[in-house]
C-alpha cells in the first residue's frame, strides 16, 4: 500500500503534518507538497520554468517527503510520474485550513492536487478543516484514516474524487453526521480593493465577502453550516452533453 | 453591446490582436489580459500579492486594453469587477495559438478565462487555432465574430461555455466544416526530464508526449484531426450526481 500526501499549504503547514501522523498506519506514505503556500492555484501546472524538488525528513517518522517549487498539480504529477517508486494506491489531500465548498472548488489547490492523481487513473481524496481559528487536525486526519480504509475496501469510480469538508466542532461532545453532498454555489461581491502603493501608484488587491447563492439542504455549504462533515463526489467530465444537441439545431455550418 | 476579450498568451500575443480587429465591428470591445504568457494556469487566481494593471493601446483602433500581472481568470474577474464601466455581453477568450482539446481543457488558461466569464454570470467562448507553425488567425477571427452574433442571438444556457477549436487548413480551399464534439480524454508520457544545472544540481522541466486516450468520433480531440471547426459546450457542474446514492449505501456515519 503506497500513499501519496500532497497539499496547496505547503509541506511545512499543520494540516499535512496531522494528515502524514495518521495515515502512516495504514502503509507507506509519502509527502510531495509545495516548499510554500500555493493556494487558489486551480489546475495551474508548471510548463515555463524548471522544479526543483528538495528532500524532506520529518522529526518523527521515516516517511519521505518532497518540497517542490510548484504547484498542488505539479507536485502529484511529478510524484507519479517521477519521484516514487511505483504508482500510488491513494491520493489524499490535505488538511486544508478552511473549507473547499460550492464554486470554490474550480480554484483549490486542495481539490485539484486530488484531481490530479484522478487524471493519473490514482484514486483521490480532497480533505479540507472548515475552521479558521485554533484548527484542530486532530479529528479530521484520524477520521480521513478510516475514510482511506473504506474508499480503498469499497473502490471509486474511474474518474472520481471525494471531496471532504470537516466542520469544526467540539470534541467533547459527540462527533457530527456525515452528509454526502452535491457542490452548492458561491459567489464573491467587492471582490478588488483599489489601493494606493507608498509611491502614489494604484495596486488592487482580491479579498472580497463570500454570497452563498446556492446553499439549499442537500449542498455542501449547508452541511457544513449544519455542523456536518460533507462528501461530495466530484467527477470532471465537463462536456454539457445536454446541449450538444441544442446547438446542432443552429446549422453553424451557415457561417463557415 | 459590450466585448470583453482576453487569452492566456498575453495581451500584445497576435492571436488576441486578431480577434479584437474582427470583434470591434460588433460593438464596444474592452481588452483585457495578462501582461505576459500564462498558459496552463488553470483557474489559479492571485490572492496572496497585488495585482497591477497598465493601459495598452492599439495602433490601428481606439479599443482600450488594460495588462495585468495575473493569471486569465484575475483578468476577467477585475474587467468585471473593477474596470469595465458595466458588466459585459460575452467574453471571448484567445485567439489560443495551439488547440485546447480534452483532458487539456482543464488546465487551459484560454478556457479559464471563458469560464470566469460564466462563473460571473456572463456568456463565453474560448477560441484556439490548432496550429503551431505559421499560425494564420485571420479565418479564425473572423469565424469567431460570426459565431458571437449566434450566440449573442441563440443565447447559451446559463453556466455553459463553448470552447471552438478551428483546425489549420489551407484557406485556398474551400473552409472546414462544424462538428458538435465531446471532450475526448488525453494523457502525457515520459513528462519530466531530469536534468543537471550549470552547477550540478538536478532539475526538473515538464514536457511529455501527448496519448490521446480517447479520441473516437464525436470527441473534439478526433474532430480536430479530420480538420473539422471543434465546438465543445462545457458546463462545470462537476457533482458526481450518480454517485451520491452509491455513496450513502457505504453507511459513513459508521466511522464517525
Amino acid at each position: 500500500m503506497l500513499i501519496l500526501i500532497s497539499n496547496d499549504d505547503g509541506i511545512h503547514a499543520p494540516g499535512i503534518n496531522s494528515l502524514r501522523a495518521s495515515l502512516e498506519p495504514l502503509g507507506d506514505v509519502f509527502v510531495v507538497a509545495p516548499d510554500r503556500p500555493r493556494s487558489a492555484t486551480g489546475l495551474g501546472i508548471t510548463i515555463h520554468k524548471p522544479l526543483r524538488v528538495e528532500d524532506v525528513t520529518f522529526a518523527d517518522s521515516k516517511t519521505r517527503g518532497y518540497a517542490v517549487n510548484g504547484t498542488p498539480s505539479d507536485c502529484v504529477k511529478i510524484a507519479i510520474q517521477a519521484l516514487l517508486p511505483v504508482k500510488p494506491d491513494i491520493v489524499v489531500s490535505g488538511i486544508n485550513l478552511g473549507p473547499n465548498l460550492g464554486t470554490d472548488v474550480l480554484y483549490s489547490g486542495t481539490v485539484s492536487a486530488a484531481l490530479e492523481g484522478v487524471i493519473n487513473d490514482v484514486p483521490a481524496i480532497a480533505v479540507s478543516l472548515a475552521s479558521w481559528d485554533a484548527p484542530d487536525f486532530g479529528y479530521a486526519a484520524d477520521f480521513t484514516a478510516r475514510l482511506v480504509r473504506v474508499v480503498l475496501d469499497k473502490g471509486l469510480p474511474e474518474e472520481t474524487l471525494l471531496n471532504v469538508n470537516i466542520p469544526a466542532f467540539d470534541r467533547s461532545k459527540k462527533p457530527p453526521r456525515i452528509n454526502v453532498t452535491r457542490l452548492g454555489k458561491r459567489r464573491y461581491e467587492n471582490i478588488f480593493e483599489k489601493r494606493l502603493d507608498p509611491r502614489g501608484k494604484t495596486y488592487y488587491w482580491m479579498g472580497g465577502e463570500i454570497l452563498d447563492v446556492q446553499a439549499d439542504p442537500g449542498t455542501d455549504i449547508n452541511s457544513v453550516k449544519k455542523g456536518e462533515i460533507s462528501i461530495t463526489p466530484l467527477l470532471f467530465d465537463v462536456t454539457d452533453h445536454q446541449f450538444i444537441n441544442l446547438i446542432k439545431g443552429w446549422n453553424l455550418n451557415n457561417i463557415l
